[in-house]
């Protein structure tokens, strides 16, 4: 069945800690809400997807929300890593930016499903979920503009509006995740390249 | 009743030949599919929030995917009229791209929530809407890719990957609708000059 393979292959985005049973739901949880959107989605659906009965969902998760809100946490989490590696990778605005630009970019191209929904499901989050989800995503658009302002005053970068800027390159790197799928000629790594010469050069770096 | 007044609004969104009752029906369509998905909307959810019966909306629209596509269609082709507008209105691919990335950047975030429906739920076309809608895509896609071409052999954009940078511009501004909401601080106008001087520099204009 191609969901079941889905699932399994998804489940390694969810290594750790986790019991397998609950890694194959966060799985099937992502190819449902990815097919068919969070409210057409039920818990019969996600249980079916993984292999297992409702009950037994109940078990790992109180609620669809409740996985949701995990996928939500732990895509956010991996992102806002990704960006911290990049900035601490380097000390010059310039290496920082490109690095993060490429990785994040490779990130919403590679997991464009789960960063469909990261993204496009923020709405449906409860209340305290998406409270925490808003702040990891806070603490990322202040990466990014804490990168560019320290780029434009040591005059790497031209003089911008930090807080557009960083809207727009994160938005770059997620909008990858809408259009991005397993037909797209360019390997995520490339596209990576590509979008972060695009970036240093959106902010007037000499590149 | 707030759903109202918003589909009421929205209703000025589809001006022309349409009998008023299928405006409403549209703006209603709107609605639901932003709070809920297309997937879990109801032809009932969209009769009700137009403030009409099952079987009235049913003299319109043969079903909420025909609903869908009639949003997807216009929406695909009010861009794509102001892509050519920014085209023709100069002979300059500096001029050509600034108004472009203006126009379709305030677009997106004055349209927000339709361009959400008309961007996110692509997949869930009927086959031949989606052959299409993916025409009209296609046409937007190709013009600013032109544009860019051109601006590369007159010397005044520097070399770039000519695909790839016309999918990040039109990304960015796509991208503008999945952030953008009444809360936002920046005029969508105000939001297309900067996103306009962000995309030349992009593409290495002297700006």
């Amino acid at each position: 069945m191609s969901t079941m393979s889905t699932a399994q292959h998804l489940a390694d985005q969810w290594p750790g800690e986790r019991p397998e049973a609950a890694r194959r739901l966060l799985a099937a949880a992502v190819d449902s809400f990815a097919a068919r959107g969070f409210h057409a989605t039920t818990t019969r659906d996600i249980a079916t997807g993984a292999g297992m009965s409702p009950a037994a969902l109940y078990i790992h998760y109180p609620s669809k929300a409740a996985l949701l809100a995990e996928i939500s946490r732990s895509g956010h989490a991996a992102t806002l890593e990704l960006v911290e590696r990049a900035v601490q990778g380097s000390d010059h605005p310039v290496e920082q930016m490109r690095r993060l630009v490429e990785d994040f970019t490779a990130w919403h191209a590679r997991g464009h499903t789960v960063g469909r929904i990261v993204n496009y499901e923020l709405r449906a989050l409860p209340a305290a979920d998406f409270a925490e989800v808003a702040e990891l995503r806070r603490r990322i658009e202040d990466l990014v503009k804490q990168v560019i302002e320290d780029g434009v005053r040591t005059g790497a970068f031209l003089a911008t509006d930090a807080r557009t800027a960083a809207r727009a390159i994160t938005g770059l790197g997620i909008d990858v995740a809408r259009w991005y799928n397993e037909r797209s000629t360019e390997a995520p790594e490339q596209l990576g390249l590509r979008y972060g010469e695009l970036a240093l050069r959106m902010l007037g770096a000499k590149v």
